[in-house]
């Protein structure tokens, strides 16, 4: 049996439904992967909880929400860094929110779990999208793990295909519905619904944010198609390298002319290879998909992508859950896989 | 720099696929993934080539046939366990075709190379249907690592999907299109072609084989869920646990009434939870799909699996080029995840 400690950083939706799956499958992580994963300590930006032991669930979390007044194992305004420095962890799964602008919170404890030779698992895109080659080098240069499936369309498996499945096949290129929010709008668009209220629609059922602006403007399919393509690609792109176009612009008439045509409207982050194989074209934008279209029937919350490949023929992954248990179980996968 | 000396068994279209790709793929496979493969033996039926040094393709392989007369590296009648004990290699490539009666050759040459302690990938269904549980155990005995690809839908990624991208999550059931020949004469037959003409077509055009009741009948898909399930749920079935039921008794009217009715007519390899949970049912046979079914686009050569979790949701994958090429890439792929 090996033991993991995780020091678990955000206390989110995400972070809550890791931890009911930690404990949830404490039985086959043993069983089939030999594995012992236990939370050691849990931090939020306001503090930690810490106790010199395995925390159990109801230690830090109560009917659903975070437990901190009166909780002998809160520690507040602790830095989290430090309760870093003092827990015996060996592995960090940050679930804090991305910042395209600065990377923060996440910059930082990737930075520092890596430090301590922590492997890590992130569900966090601002610091890999800020920061991907620095992070990779510290990994490397410390001889820790760094994997972000959960930030790189989390239960669809976007990289397991393209670094293993894949491995030894030249990529030639890529195309993906990446982005749950926009898909579903452009989903009910289609079915005649007004971007407007569709866009309401979506935000009732808590499928888009109060502010949308990151998903419907293509910034979140944009930071995800980055990270999909230095991973598989092994370049180093920015965001800067990507032409970004969202959906805000699209009418139903957008919509319906191609579906009057047999064809439907998607929001495709693409990387192709240009210039006769020498360069590669990133963007993201709506495309109209015919029916051939190995992602043509993608609809709703669902994503999906394609890989077209030299000796492979074309890979197609479709599905996966798109809620903060399906990040769970992306940071618990990268988990298992880098200690199993 | 790692070097895999590898010890090529069969040489039939996928084991030649094999060497033009591994010289074709010569310089990624260095700076990519740090590893130099060598052939340094090739062996068919009625003997095997050798020098003591890597073989050049052009030493036994000349405009694609296999050079035996008048070639100074050829040992004639030479036993292939026998020219592997004098080999220097640290992997087999097993590219002999599938025996589902007596798994041989490729159960004698996987359990000599497992022997040597070499690694083995396979392409032959076989031995592994037959034997799975055994050569399972005498890899992990031998610290040996076997891996089955190319037997288990070649370059649609099966079994990367069940075991990586989906570690943690509990697979409730599965449903997969594993033969791109019986695939290939349903859409043609769902198009009008009666079963004889599509049949025959498949033949003219090199996707059926003169005989192609194994094919047609079933047993190929069921061989490939076979392995998917045991290596995936790391259960223990055997071929007696699957109902087997081919495409040939369909006519075009039963084809023809479910694309009236808005369905198509799959072969399916199917493996669920059934008794709540606590038992599984395993069949092969056709079954109509409506346009919602995730596979309901998978025509002519293409393959698609669809796995349904706990946490992960619905995740299928699509596509894989169906051919010897295709077989080779997938054999490539495991030599490089075992040895990177």
């Amino acid at each position: 049996m090996k033991k993991v400690g995780v020091f678990l950083a955000g206390l989110g939706h995400v972070g809550r439904s890791f931890v009911d799956l930690v404990y949830e499958k404490a039985g086959p992580l043993r069983t089939r992967y030999g594995l012992e994963v236990e939370v050691i300590a849990a931090a939020k930006s306001d503090g930690g909880f810490h106790t010199g032991q395995p925390l159990e669930p109801d230690q830090f979390l109560r009917r659903d929400t975070v437990w901190t007044d009166g909780n002998p194992a809160w520690k507040p305004a602790m830095k989290v860094t430090d309760l870093m420095a003092v827990s015996e962890c060996g592995c960090l799964v940050d679930c804090t929110p991305s910042d395209f602008r600065t990377g923060e919170p996440s910059l930082t404890y990737l930075t520092a779990a890596l430090g301590h030779s922590w492997s890590a698992v992130t569900a966090a895109k601002g610091a890999l999208v800020l920061a991907f080659r620095k992070l990779m080098n510290l990994a490397r240069e410390k001889k820790a793990e760094l994997r972000f499936s959960g930030a790189a369309a989390a239960a669809l498996p976007t990289l397991d295909i393209g670094i293993s499945a894949l491995a030894g096949a030249d990529i030639l290129g890529m195309e993906g519905i990446l982005n749950g929010t926009s898909n579903y709008i452009l989903t009910r668009v289609g079915e005649g619904l007004p971007y407007e209220d569709s866009l309401r629609e979506a935000r009732e059922k808590g499928i888009a944010e109060p502010d949308p602006s990151f998903d419907v403007g293509g910034w979140d399919t944009a930071g995800k198609l980055l990270l999909i393509a230095n991973t598989c690609l092994g370049m180093e792109f920015t965001m800067d390298d990507i032409r970004v176009l969202g959906i805000t612009a699209l009418t139903v008439e957008d919509v319906k002319r191609a579906r009057k045509n047999g064809g439907t409207v998607k929001l495709l982050g693409k990387c192709e290879k240009t210039d006769g194989g020498r360069g590669w074209n990133l963007e993201v934008g709506p495309s109209v998909l015919d029916h051939r279209h190995p992602l043509f029937r993608v609809d709703g919350t669902e994503k999906g992508i394609t890989f077209r490949t030299d000796t492979m023929g074309t890979v197609t992954v479709t599905g996966g859950r798109s809620n903060p248990r399906g990040a769970a179980a992306a940071l618990l996968k990268d988990i298992i896989n880098i200690h199993r």
